[in-house]
């Protein structure tokens, strides 16, 4: 097998998720998923640290994705506004991913370490979008209600996108979560 | 030793803190916490599950507070009002426990199983108290978003109230929390 095999990181995200299902997360090895996926092991390696890592190689993007949209929103923009342009720039990860993105969400949920390191990961863009906002001249505890708030927009979002009815995209359900958090804030 | 030990769990929860702070949580045992304490071990386990539960057992009685207060809010306040007042029923219980706090939250910042625990927690009140505002009759998104949003404003009080040089009350930051949770929704 050659050393470049076309999308063998999808594949084997793919081949990964598959086999957890079949076989339960705890019971799937790292040379089964190669397997299934037509490559090696080494090649695993080569893209994921760990079987882990399939599962959350996305949030990492994600995070570093949303960091940057709001670290590059216009100067004069409120920390929500600035936000909101975080926001934006990551549901445009979710356009063909719902698939996806739905039997990951229910190998996450039947494994309690998992939805541990889902959490671990919503705290860490929390910290890290507080960070940005800090760097944009937002003080405490502004920046950290503001970042909290918009990780609570995108969770909300997230989990309605992936809900079995729903067929709306997540750049809608984000607007509609935002518009919804502000109006729970207003009182509404 | 009788079966009734004056203040038992006082004082079982002061020695663990300090046998955690002073030879790490993972190398302090029950039976130490209970000499410390000069207690039984017997009586330990009266009053705690296992020593995890030293650290814990506070935030199950915040989230069984906090939830009764947002469903006995007058039947009229909206998801933020209703949240207020689980937010004030809860500052409460922080009055005389800056201390305890303090050296409760340096052991859980130094131990990764410990920092996920208390992100659990948090999940986990953020999900019951979108569950009390549903049962208020409040929709979706708005119950999880007001609801994550309450979290948000206590975690980042939380933060303040024990960060070194804080002298003011939990009641009073989770006020100034929740007025800036109000101001940046409304994209100040």
């Amino acid at each position: 097998m050659g050393r470049w095999e076309p999308d063998a990181r999808g594949r084997l995200a793919k081949a990964a998720l598959a086999l957890y299902a079949e076989r339960g997360y705890e019971q799937t090895t790292v040379a089964e998923i190669a397997k299934r996926a037509g490559l090696t092991e080494r090649t695993f390696f080569r893209h994921y640290a760990d079987k882990r890592e399939v599962l959350f190689a996305g949030a990492g993007e994600l995070e570093d994705l949303f960091v940057r949209a709001v670290a590059g929103a216009p100067r004069a923009a409120v920390p929500l506004d600035a936000l909101t342009a975080g926001l934006d720039a990551v549901a445009g990860m979710f356009a063909d991913r719902r698939d996806f993105a739905c039997r990951r969400q229910a190998v996450i949920t039947a494994n309690a370490e998992l939805r541990e390191r889902e959490l671990i990961k919503l705290a860490s863009l929390g910290a890290a979008l507080a960070e940005t906002l800090r760097g944009r001249g937002v003080a405490e505890p502004a920046a950290s209600l503001a970042a909290e708030a918009a990780v609570a927009v995108f969770k909300v979002a997230f989990e309605r996108w992936i809900a079995p009815d729903e067929e709306r995209s997540m750049q809608l359900l984000i607007r509609e979560s935002l518009a919804e958090l502000r109006a729970v804030a207003a009182g509404a």
